[in-house]
């Protein structure tokens, strides 16, 4: 079984268990949620992350937004709290697609349900809207493994796997995307050795993506980020694999920042380089990967770690979240449906008709 | 007048003063060192870095060996010691070639004294050895100004610099390697912007090269390793220039860990690429790159921060101090005797001749 890291407890009145990701590795702390701005907070420090997880708590985010409402509250206070939480929910992390898939999916679930039946009383709705995102969570976990199982063929025997930041089961309710290949591969009984980019300035992968692997009994081996291209140039690495925020229909994919770079030194040594990701991470309004909004996130992100100061006072500091991969250079996309190789607009379109 | 990295303070009595660089840019510290195994201990832990630095430090560390010595010492215990005190200091960084350069330099003078006046007390030596180490430290500080002086036409006016790691007044005796191009074309009024990787495991280029820059007044934004690729991809960058550890005969140039992958990204959007160095960086004895030793350092260094665990418990990591990029990624190197455009053996020998 997978590490849980969205977990809902009760019925519709529960409350949303999150693992604490900021204290990883060192402390393991769950995390409860029981309103939606608590929820808010979590997604923007980064306590729970990764675009599918960030979609699923999301969802559960608006059954939140429905629990706080007095007994004296109709439909349409009910529709206003959702749209409420939603804004604030929006506006957490502005580059993982996801999160703004579910929001649009339950919200459009509810405006149905409200059409349907305009007499109902505020409880079925609440009812309808848990399970809509109980649905979305079960679909994950679905999809999640699809994707595994999808993307195994591409770790062979014995080879030497790096991934970048965490899309693993920490980054969704499932059992992740990149990492998902890797568990699905280790499954089948085949011997591999990942490197773990650090992924700073947060630090996913040595923190999150490394403590996976070692729970499910993978060779791991940890690197700073600039190490890649000189384990690449050893031929140490035979593929690449990592998920992705948000992917234009294009095939241009967003992921963590550093992934554009990753791709680029596998080009240049000849190794594959993979996407792993669910099928609504394609954002159909977005053309290409210029078009994607990245996320810029505080400076001292980057200038203090745990409370040092690593860089000067009043350095400049960027620090942009994510960067863009071209479809050129992405040997294939891996999704539930199954697998785009040299993915481009076309086969984008055809793999997701 | 640049920072001070490495001062001798006294005469042949005296002590080596070197800033704690470990502890920088949260504090300002002076370290005392008057016994070549508190400087071997200073090497070996980064209180004192980059290659030209190591070798003024080391030779002035052949000087400490000498005041051990009791008064009843001759010129054989004299030779014995300087012996005993190389052993100690060659073992501390098996990459940074200046630092044998420097040993070797001291060592066949003080043998040449010896061999030309054998009937000499040890002070004599002493004062030789002395006069030896500092005609090192004046050597360098006058090669750092004109590496400086010749590398600063290949910064433009307005132009982005992404430089690597701390090659600058901090990593010698003088005013630094690269940061000693930037350090001239400041002087000469021209404005550009710095952009400065952290250069993890041990973040020289946050914590030292920030510091520095600024102090300078040059304009200086941090980034983490793995933004550089995208900043490229922006447009941002009009040249990459960085430090050399060991440089092969044939151009190949050791560097720290990282600048193999800015090498490969520089040239894949058409950056010129320009490592600064003195000439005595260039190993003769080495032909080619893949022949450079590598120093593979702690795995806590990647592991732990500041005392602070990153990675899970029993998780292997990889670190080599060090990669190697290939002369046909270097658009020039930048000595003190001038620039070696494009080069390749040929051109290397004719520089050095």
């Amino acid at each position: 079984m997978f590490i849980q890291a969205i977990k809902w407890v009760g019925d519709t009145g529960g409350f949303l268990e999150l693992i604490d990701q900021r204290q990883l590795p060192g402390k393991f702390v769950k995390l409860r949620c029981s309103e939606v701005e608590q929820l808010c907070q979590a997604i923007k420090t980064l306590a729970v992350r990764g675009a599918p997880a960030i979609g699923v708590a999301a969802a559960y985010g608006l059954v939140l937004a429905l629990q706080k409402l007095d007994a004296a509250a109709d439909l349409q206070h009910g529709l206003a709290a959702l749209a409420e939480a939603q804004d604030c929910l929006a506006a957490t992390r502005p580059t993982a697609v996801n999160l703004f898939w579910a929001l649009t999916r339950v919200k459009k679930s509810a405006h149905d349900f409200v059409a349907a039946h305009p007499a109902a009383k505020l409880e079925k709705l609440h009812q309808h809207i848990f399970a809509q995102a109980d649905a979305i969570y079960r679909e994950d976990v679905q999809m999640c493994r699809r994707i595994g199982q999808n993307g195994e063929k591409f770790i062979k025997p014995g080879a030497g796997i790096l991934t970048h930041c965490n899309a693993g089961a920490l980054a969704a309710a499932g059992q992740g995307t990149a990492l998902s290949v890797m568990f699905e591969a280790h499954k089948k009984g085949k011997k591999f050795k990942v490197y773990v980019d650090e992924t700073r300035p947060l630090l996913q992968g040595a923190r999150l993506t490394a403590w996976e692997l070692q729970q499910a009994g993978i060779d791991v081996t940890v690197i700073c980020d600039n190490m890649a291209g000189w384990l690449m140039k050893q031929g140490k690495i035979n593929a690449v694999i990592t998920g992705a925020d948000r992917i234009a229909t294009n095939g241009d994919a967003a992921n963590k920042i550093g992934t554009y770079s990753l791709s680029i030194l596998a080009r240049e040594h000849g190794i594959p380089f993979y996407i792993a990701a669910p099928s609504s991470t394609f954002d159909l309004a977005i053309k290409k990967g210029a078009d994607i909004p990245i996320e810029q996130r505080p400076a001292e992100e980057v200038s203090r770690f745990v409370g040092t100061q690593i860089a000067p006072d009043g350095a400049a500091v960027y620090n942009p979240a994510f960067d863009v991969t071209e479809a050129k250079d992405i040997s294939a996309i891996i999704t539930e449906r199954g697998v785009i190789e040299k993915p481009n607009a076309r086969k984008v379109a055809r793999h997701l008709a």
